[in-house]
C-alpha cells in the first residue's frame, strides 16, 4: 500500500473540491484527477493537472476563436487526418501533470525524455523513505537467449528464491547503513547528499513530471512498447488508460496509427506490393538482409 | 476593431460558460480567460488555457501529495527563494496558452524563442486577412545615431506623413494584387501558398503559443525590456499584466529579481566593492572597458 | 548569381586553408566545406562545418574508447538497426553548421524546426540585400482543386506573365520605398527596425543553422517529401545529397526506413495481412473512412 | 587508475592520427582530444570532438561569409557584448562531445540539464564494471547546520572509518550478489535488466554527452558553483578548464560576467545606489526580508 493515511486524508481534501472555471473540462479526466493508481509493489501514478480536450486539438490546428465547429465527426476526422499525417504541433496544446512514484533504476530510463518538465524529490535536502521494489515472482525472468536486451525464461524454484532473498536483504541492509551513517546520535552525521550513495537502483522515488500530449505520445509508443522492459512499461499502461479517458479521439488514432501501426522500409514496401500482385519473393532476390527480412516476414504475418 | 460580431459572439459564448473543475483554478486568471486584449492598430493578445497558479510552483518544489503548507507567506518566501537561486523546474509547471494576433515582423522576432509550443494560420491554406500594421505617428522614429540597434527621435511633419503613405498604399497594393493572382475569375488562379510571397512583413498572421511559466519568464525578462523593439514590447507588457494576475506571487519575484534586477560583472563587483568602502576608482584602475564602465556606471547611477 | 566577387574570394581563402586534426573527418563531407551551392533564383546552401561521421553514431551507440571495431559491415548493420528501431540518440552525435540563403516565406516554414540553432541575419542592425525570389515559370502553380494545401496544373501564358509582372513590380517598389524611408538624405531616416516591415515574404534573408544528424533526418523527412512546398523541398534535396556523402550508411538507413518507407496503421496492416492470404477486403469490411482506405491502396499499389 | 592497457592504447592509437582538414581548428582543443582526465577515484572525463572556436561565435553573430574581421580584438569585444547583453545564439554554434565516466548519482544529477544529446552505457544490454565511487577520507562531511542542502563540518576519526568501511562492504557484497544472480553457472541467471536493480549509486557509469556551448556555460555556471556538491563541481572545474584552452574569449567572458559575476534585484539594486550616495540604509528601511538582506550585504562585503 503505497500511501499513508495522511497523504490518503491530503488526496481525499483536494478530490472533494471543485470550483466553477471557464477552462475547457474533460470529464474523463476529472474522476482521475490526484488519485493514486498503484503500479509495481509500492508506485503509483496520479494525475495532478491538465490541459485541454479533444477539442483544444482541433481548435489549435484551426487557431479558431472559440471553440470552432460543433461537429464532432469532423473533430475526430481532423485529428485522425493530423496523426496519419504527422502534424505534432495541434497534439502538443494538450498538457498533462502527473506524480509518480518509481524506483530509481526505471526513473533513469524514464528521464531519458527530454522534452518534459520535472521535479524530482530531493535526497540532498530531504532522506528516502524505506521502500524498496523486489519483483513479484512471475516477473523474475533469465537473460534473454535470442535478444541481448530482453528477458527469456521465467526463473524457477530455488533461484528465484536466492535472487529475492538477496533483493530483501541487501536493501535492508543498504537502508539501515544509510541511517546509521546518517545518524546524529552520539556522532556528527554524514550529510545526505553523500550518504544516499550507499541505495540500490531498486530504492523508490518521486516526482512532478509534466508533458505536452504529442511527446507523452512519443514516449508511450517507446514504453508501452511490448520490447520496452516490464518495469517501466506497466507505467506507461497505465497512463495510456487514463489518456485515453482525457482525449478519447487523440488516443484512438494513437492506438490506430502509432502504437498498433508498423513502419515499413522503402525495400519491404516493394516486396508487399510485388506478393499482393502473386508474384514470389524470397529474402535472396529482396537484397534485404537476414534480419531485415526476418522481421518483415513478422509484420506480413502478424 | 481586431474582432468581428462573429468572433466577438464566440468569445462571448465561451466566457459565459462554466464547469466544475477539480483542478486548481486561478480567479485572477479566470476574469482574463478568452477577453481579447487588444495590442497594437489590429492586434490581439487573449489567454485561451492555462495550468497551475502560485500554489502548483511550491507543490512542485516539495513533490507534495496535497495542496502542501497552508501558509502563504512560507510559500512566497520559497517562491522567492527559488526564484533568487535560479531553480527554474518548479516554475515549469505552470503553464499557458495564448491566441495571439501580430503583425509578421514581430512573429519572427516572436519564433526566435524556441521552447514553446506553436501553431501558427497557415497561408498554404488559407487567405489572410486586409489587415496591416500602421505605426501611430509618435511610433515613427529615426534609425538611433548611438546604438546600431534602436530607435532614436520621433519623425517629424512631412517626412513622417510620407512614411505612413508609403506603408499605406503599398500594403493596399501588395494585397490588391495579392487577390487578384489568386483570383479564379476568368483565369486558374495562383497557389495560395505562392501568393503570399508579395504581402509584406506588416500583415497581420496569428497564432496559438503555449509555453511553460519559466520560460514565458525568460521571454518577458528580454522582450519587455527597454532596449526590445517597441512593437514587440507592447505584447510583452500585456502578458506581463496578465502573468501579474495569475501567479502574484511568482511575478512579484520575477520582477524584484530579473524584470528590474541587473547582473553585475566579476570586475564591476569589485569596483562596486571598492566604492563602499571609499575607495576611489577609476576606468583605468578598474581595468574595463570604455564601454563596460560606461554601463557599469549607468547601474550604479541608476 | 548568388554571390559578389569578395564574397566568392572569401570562401575560395577558407577552402584553400587546411590544418591537421586529430579529430574524425569525413572526406566525403570536406569536399562541400565552404563552397556554395546554388538553390532557387539567389538562394544557396553551404556547409560551414560539421562534427561525426558514420562511425560516430556506432562509437556513441557502444560507449567505446576508441574507433570501434574495423569491420565496417558491422558498422553499416548496426547504423541500420538503430534507425529501423527508432534508436535516435547515436545520430544526434553528428552535428552539422550551414549557412543558408533563402526568401523569408521560407524561413517562416524553416524556422518551425525547433531544435537546431539559429542567428539569422539581422534587419534591426543591417539592411537587407535588393534580392527578391521570382519563380521560373515553370514553377507557377495554380492552387490545386483536390488538396487544400498543394499545388495544381502549371499557369498558362498570359496569367502566367501578369504574376511575374506583379511580383518583380512589387518587390521593386517595396525595396526603392525600403530605401527612401530608410534615406538620411534631406532627412532624419526612419529606423531599419520599422522600415524593414515594407519589406515583401520573397526577399531573401540568410541564416546560420546548425542542427544534429538525428533533427536533421526529421526535417527532411517532411521537407524533402513530395508534399511540402517546392521551394521549400530544393533545399532540402540539395541537404540530402550533401548529408549523402557525409554519412553514407546513414543516409541509405534513413532513405530506406523513413524517406522510401511508409507507416501502416493497425487497421492497414490487417487489411494487407488478409490480402496477403488470399482474402477479399472491401473498404466497407475493413470498417476504415473512405480517405483512410484511399490512402492504403495508394500505398498497396505503389 | 580508470583505464585498462587496451583502452589506453586505443585511446593513443587516436591521438597518434591527424588528417588535414578544411574546418576551423582550435589548437588549445586539439591537445585535449580523446586524453582521460583523471576525475574522481575511477571517473573521468575526455572530449571526444569539438566543432567551432572563438571565431566561429562572431562568425555566426555576423551572418558572414568567411572567417570575418581579421582584427581580434574586435572579436573578443563582440564576444564579451554578446556574452553581457545575454545574446545566446552565437555561443551555440560551437559544439563539443565528452566521453564522462562519474557515479551514477552524479549522473542523475547531471541529467537534469535536458538540451544535450546523451548516450549512457546500458545495464540492459551490458555487465557494469565493479568501480564504485568511495570518497577521499577528506570529502566525508556531516551534515550542515545551516544549510539543509550542504555539508559541513568534516567527519572525524573512527566515525569516518565507519563510514568508509560501510561503503566499501555494501559495494563489494551488491556487485557480488550483481554476478551471482546473473551467472548462467548451474542456474539461469536472472536478466541482466533486472540484476542492475541491487547496484548502489556510487557505481561508475559511462556516456557521451554532446552540447553546445551556450549550454554548457549554462550547466558550468550552475555546477561549478560553490553551492554545487563536490562530486559534480569536480567535473564542472576539470570542464572549465578544457574550455578556457578552446574558446579562450569566450571563457574570459564567461568568466567575468557569470562565473565570477552576480544578479542584483531591482530592490537590491536601489539600496546599492542610496549606499553609494552615502545614504544609511537598514534591512527594515531596505523592505527586504533578513535572508535577502544577508544574501546582499555577503555580496556587498565580497
Amino acid at each position: 500500500m503505497p500511501l499513508t493515511p495522511e497523504q490518503q486524508a491530503e488526496i481525499d481534501e483536494q478530490r472533494a473540491q471543485t470550483t466553477p472555471t471557464r477552462r475547457a473540462t474533460a470529464p474523463g479526466m476529472e474522476k482521475h484527477l490526484y488519485t493514486a493508481h498503484p503500479v509495481l509493489d509500492h508506485g503509483f501514478i496520479r494525475v495532478i493537472d491538465y490541459m485541454g480536450d479533444d477539442n483544444a486539438i482541433t481548435q489549435a490546428a484551426r487557431v479558431s476563436y472559440g471553440k470552432g465547429t460543433k461537429a464532432v465527426s469532423n473533430d475526430e476526422g481532423l485529428i485522425r487526418y493530423l496523426m496519419r499525417h504527422w502534424h505534432s504541433t495541434p497534439f502538443e496544446m494538450c498538457e498533462v501533470k502527473f506524480h509518480v512514484k518509481l524506483p530509481v533504476f526505471v526513473a533513469r530510463q524514464w528521464i531519458r525524455h527530454r522534452t518534459a518538465n520535472v521535479n524530482e524529490y530531493s535526497a540532498r535536502y530531504s532522506i528516502l523513505d524505506r521502500e524498496f521494489y523486489i519483483p513479484a515472482p512471475e516477473n523474475l525472468q533469465a537473460q534473454s537467449v535470442i535478444n541481448n536486451q530482453g528477458r527469456g525464461e521465467t526463473l524457477q524454484g530455488e533461484e528465484a528464491q536466492r535472487v529475492l532473498d538477496i533483493l530483501r536483504e541487501d536493501s535492508t541492509r543498504a537502508y539501515d547503513h544509510y541511517e546509521e551513517m546518517m545518524s546524529e546520535d552520539g556522532q556528527q552525521g554524514l550529510a545526505r547528499e553523500l550518504a544516499r550513495m550507499n541505495l540500490p537502483a531498486n530504492i523508490y522515488t518521486q516526482w512532478y513530471w509534466k508533458v505536452d500530449l504529442h511527446n507523452l505520445f512519443h514516449f508511450l509508443r517507446l514504453r508501452a512498447d511490448a520490447h520496452a522492459q516490464y518495469e517501466i512499461r506497466v507505467y506507461a499502461e497505465a497512463m495510456c488508460k487514463i489518456v485515453a479517458d482525457w482525449v478519447p479521439f487523440a488516443y484512438k488514432a494513437f492506438e490506430d496509427y502509432r502504437l498498433g501501426g508498423t513502419q515499413l522500409s522503402g525495400p519491404g514496401l516493394k516486396v508487399l506490393q510485388k506478393m499482393l500482385k502473386g508474384e514470389t519473393v524470397t529474402q535472396e532476390s529482396s537484397g534485404m538482409s537476414a534480419r531485415e527480412w526476418r522481421e518483415l516476414m513478422e509484420v506480413v504475418e502478424g
